[in-house]
């Protein structure tokens, strides 16, 4: 048993997935484990054991850090800190997703959205390190957002859900409804990796370069891009999840976002197409939990 | 002459009216001048005059200042802080517009957007005090928006560009190409005062409450603040400018933001119509240049 004086337990919470590490504060994971979602009982059962047996192997635990799917309850004053409020994911809507894990481990315990955790290790250690404002995309099953401003993650009435914001529709996509339960076309109904598969019966990487969904993936994410110009002005937008891996989207991203910004930001480093103001997560996979690292590393220092 | 120990300029910089104040640290407006915005020259000789009447009137002034119209650069490093970047309004192009301030008035000066100023002065003194997260929006000749987040303005890579978010247009709205010079048809390009004015050929306040523009205003004003929630979240929207004088636009707009959020924030204090979430200013008109003084307050008070 090797034992260090200071590592953390790491939770990346997600629909499909959980993420659970044990890392040191520089950011290296010492232990890992991934496992699909299930139901949250059975779940969280394997999230605290994954945690048991990281004491026994590296001992105590200085903090916990949880990113979590969403919507969740980010306000300390609140009764539900720390739940996941109302998700259309069956058997998750008002589970407490932190509970108990400070008493079992005797430490602080921080807690955030997945994305809001992502932003945080890709300001840390990633590929967006000395940028104060910035945002997190990512482009898997769903669509979630992420921001920090001033080097914090937003928070606010809720936390921000950029996925469901809605893009104009591309002409020639105008007979896909969208997949949103809530909004049908919002972002996430219509660019998710779930939609393309939808709309074309296949993954992105299965379809030739030349088929219409590379098309509107990128009309609609060079969309998504420029509305959070607008509304948040990032200093650097980082798009993550599985359909990203799809590295030569970047590209035309970028244009369509200099499309639907039409002129009006007349900033060489959002313009350019080599300026990197557009990027794909310096810590590929590992935002997430990393993300989650970061979260329990600040809890234990008071932040 | 009154001597008074800590005063302060204020300047609220329109695109279409210069607002000029001397006031105190509690928000005291001691006197105030207002004039149409003419060429950068002899307007900016105008408001140095002004604060010089001040300062002989009051004393000289503890800090001033200078809340924009934009595109602004607030970016401290540049050579190009504290100008009017680019600009469609003639003339005003590369404004130095707190140029030689500092000098002349031996003092700190502050600077930022008019809107971002404006969301300051209603967090002091008005409708969104005790709330971190906010966003203000005027509505008026254009559309521009400002938001605090953890207390504090959003700058980024430039500053947020609210009102050019694009709308997706009302089915009775089709005909209406809009009147942004750079969109078309983004939300300034339809619901500015300008746009009303381009379709209507009138103002909202001359028109019979049954007349399709009300509700034209309403949804897309509704769908602002709903894409403002997904992406920011704030706890409170300020919607202020000439446009919002007609406050029976509220209660529509309200209704049209929860439409447009499609039940996925199930937070009841964004949607239950009595909350106080999406508010008038409670500072009138004067939120712009009182928002002036915050920064001239803030800029001498080292923030």
């Amino acid at each position: 048993m090797t034992r260090q004086s200071q590592v953390y337990g790491a939770i990346e919470a997600g629909g499909t997935k959980f993420v659970c590490a044990v890392g040191d504060a520089s950011g290296k994971i010492l232990k890992e484990e991934r496992f699909p979602t299930q139901d949250p009982a059975s779940t969280l059962a394997r999230v605290r054991l994954f945690l048991r047996r990281g004491c026994e192997e590296f001992g105590a635990l200085s903090g916990v850090g949880v990113g979590s799917f969403g919507p969740v309850q980010l306000d300390r004053r609140s009764a539900q800190y720390g739940y996941i409020t109302r998700t259309p994911k069956p058997g998750w809507s008002g589970t407490d997703i932190i509970g108990g894990l400070a008493r079992e481990f005797s430490c602080t315990v921080g807690f955030d959205t997945d994305v809001n955790a992502a932003a945080l290790a890709e300001h840390r250690w990633g590929s967006a390190q000395h940028v104060q404002n910035l945002v997190y995309l990512t482009i898997g099953t769903g669509i979630g957002g992420g921001a920090l401003v001033n080097g914090k993650p937003i928070h606010g009435v809720m936390h921000p859900e950029m996925g469901h914001l809605y893009p104009r529709r591309h002409p020639r996509d105008a007979g896909f409804p969208g997949i949103c339960p809530f909004h049908r076309d919002c972002m996430e109904g219509v660019a998710s990796g779930s939609a393309i598969q939808a709309r074309s019966g296949a993954s992105l990487e299965d379809l030739d370069a030349a088929h219409l969904q590379w098309e509107l993936e990128a009309d609609y994410l060079g969309q998504l891009c420029a509305q959070l110009v607008l509304a948040l002005s990032p200093q650097r937008i980082v798009l993550g999840g599985g359909v990203m891996n799809q590295t030569r989207l970047l590209g035309p991203i970028r244009q369509r976002m200099r499309y639907w910004l039409g002129g009006y930001i007349d900033r060489n480093e959002v313009l350019s197409d080599d300026s990197g103001y557009v990027v794909t997560p310096g810590l590929a996979d590992h935002a997430g939990v990393l993300g989650a690292l970061v979260l329990a590393i600040d809890s234990a220092a008071g932040a």
